[in-house]
């Protein structure tokens, strides 16, 4: 729905005279889109807004989300924040003009393969509301949220770097994952969930132009449950058409659970079915909360040869570890063809990915912050 | 877990002089009994409870639950607070002090035939959170909660009328439902969301063995639908057994509705997917929240036979039509053998209920307000 319109410079203001590494683009002013505006705005950026509907950016510029609706050439990070369908298209359009480009979609590894470019890095902010459109909008909208980034060995390091520590300024904590891996924990995490939201919202719904009474019985733990069904369906028939295999798969491993649980309360297991919640409980009662912020930092200094690839396969194994990197830096040698990894990570888990570094034959070391 | 002790007069301070109509018991004081007791406490009733677990009693007292620790043979109302195995039995010892009983237990049918009494009402409400004990106890925890009640052909009309009173005085928007009725919609709105809710926790806990990362991805839809699955396990075994049936029905229903969807991610039917998508939506948004209160009321007034089960009938019908019944009065005529049932209802829904009652043979007419 949300796609680049072209230009409309007749209702651009002038660009006001800003530093370039202050200058972003957004396309597709829909909730996070016009968010990120938002946000970035906040922190000083010039923000340039287009969208497929122009009313709807100018819906985003008065709403304060942008400063000026069209494209910006000058733009250093373009963020691509269509429907997943979109988003490769506008982001070739906006490399064409020699920036960083990230999107926002919900998918992964089909966008990355498909605009495979050194200047993308797929984005995904695990961040929404049930709300749609530039009303929902709010600059503080990924304040402690994860977002996802998924460098690949094609991508460029700075680029990478440089996205990365755009997306950190606006108060998210970012995991780098590889696109793949991506697609399998969201399908299990939210794609999943949502189906099954909108499954248990019909079938109440059905027995109710039966029984009348029924929804009146909805109480708190229903509509907790079925809150995420509210949300815009349009974008979904691109989600799972995009994510189709790790989607069905996780169905497949719904069903089976169900299946067992079904199995627990048609013999009468008692003693099996407490068990099993008493799991469920405590996974839900341990389930991380915003990100704590460490006691203490320190440097992991990664030296790496100057490889495609190699800044993308060590964040991407802080991904999976969970380890939180706080900082990233490259740090080039002067010969060139070797570098310096430089993370900033939690004191207390910095040696979780230092071993894990070392299993694959890097050689870091810690140090206290520089 | 919780269910009566005898009572411990040494702990008992000597009960103040109250009307009779203004005692009540309550037997189990986790959560539920205790917010219970603050509420009818709140509304000046003289309070007295008792607890499988004394130390559990002693917490409530202290809490401002109860007015007093043991078993009070001259309260006019029991409320039996305990998990659903251990209902029938308390409720058929309060039952012995002549008093009226009534319940709080999830399942209804069995609990209801079990302890067959015309003094017994059967009653859930429909209001709970993931805290547990009489630390989450809270006098407004019915505030707005609708709270079933299933009075049957066996219960004596004025014994519902009174526990239907005391009920409503809570805060609470009485429903009265069949017990079976009951049992199978809280088995589709409540029993299977939440082993759904545990059964989507455990699969993601499962992931996150492999992927540390996976949980950091749980972002506000996961916790919405997953906070139920915190809650309380130790009740579900005895919810489970009690109703099995009607959860193992309705584990089927949205087995096969997950099937469906299934097929429409599957097969690419994206044209299905939005229009299912959508009609989740808007069942969704169109979930009746805290009840409207009516513009205007009047009187329903059902002559009727003086014989067992017509008020059941009269209000389980209403129930059904999600007709809500403001208050309820019994009139008896002079002549004993016929009565007149006098319900207020909403003016805009009173002709819904009207006709209902009329083809089932009654002769109902409506009046202003008296």
């Amino acid at each position: 729905m949300a796609s680049a319109t072209t230009s409309r410079p007749e209702t651009t203001p002038p660009p006001e005279p800003l530093a370039p590494g202050k200058r972003a683009a957004v396309v597709g002013t829909g909730l996070i889109g016009a968010s990120i505006g938002m946000a970035l705005r906040a922190r000083g950026w010039h923000v340039t807004g287009a969208d497929h509907r122009v009313e709807r950016a100018h819906q985003a510029l008065a709403a304060g989300a942008l400063d000026a609706v069209g494209v910006d050439p000058e733009a250093e990070v373009t963020f691509v924040a269509t429907p997943v369908s979109a988003v490769a298209s506008e982001a070739g359009l906006a490399l064409a003009h020699g920036g960083l480009v990230t999107d926002v979609g919900s998918v992964k590894a089909p966008i990355v393969a498909a605009v495979d470019h050194p200047c993308f890095v797929g984005g995904h902010p695990m961040a929404g509301s049930e709300q749609e459109g530039v009303e929902g909008a709010e600059a503080g909208l990924f304040q402690g949220a994860t977002w996802v980034l998924t460098p690949t060995t094609g991508t460029d390091p700075a680029a990478y770097a440089r996205v990365r520590s755009v997306v950190s300024t606006l108060g998210a904590d970012v995991v780098a994952l590889t696109p793949e891996r991506h697609d399998t924990l969201v399908a299990l995490v939210s794609h999943v969930p949502h189906l099954t939201a909108a499954t248990l919202m019909c079938l109440a719904d059905e027995g109710a132009e039966e029984h009348a009474a029924l929804l009146r019985l909805a109480a708190g733990g229903f509509r907790d449950m079925t809150r995420i069904a509210a949300g815009h369906p349009g974008i979904w028939p691109d989600i799972c058409a995009e994510n189709r295999d790790a989607i069905v798969h996780a169905l497949d491993r719904l069903r089976s659970s169900l299946d067992d649980v079904r199995e627990l309360v048609s013999t009468g297991d008692r003693d099996g079915l407490l068990r099993w919640l008493e799991g469920a409980r405590s996974a839900r009662t341990n389930l991380p909360g915003g990100l704590a912020r460490p006691d203490a930092l320190v440097d992991l200094r990664v030296p790496v040869p100057d490889r495609p690839g190699v800044v993308a396969e060590v964040t991407t194994l802080a991904g999976e570890l969970a380890v939180n990197i706080e900082d990233l830096d490259i740090v080039h040698s002067v010969e060139g063809d070797r570098g310096l990894l430089v993370l900033v990570v939690d004191a207390d888990v910095a040696d979780v990915l230092r071993e894990a570094l070392m299993t694959r034959g890097f050689r870091p070391s810690v140090h206290p912050l520089a």
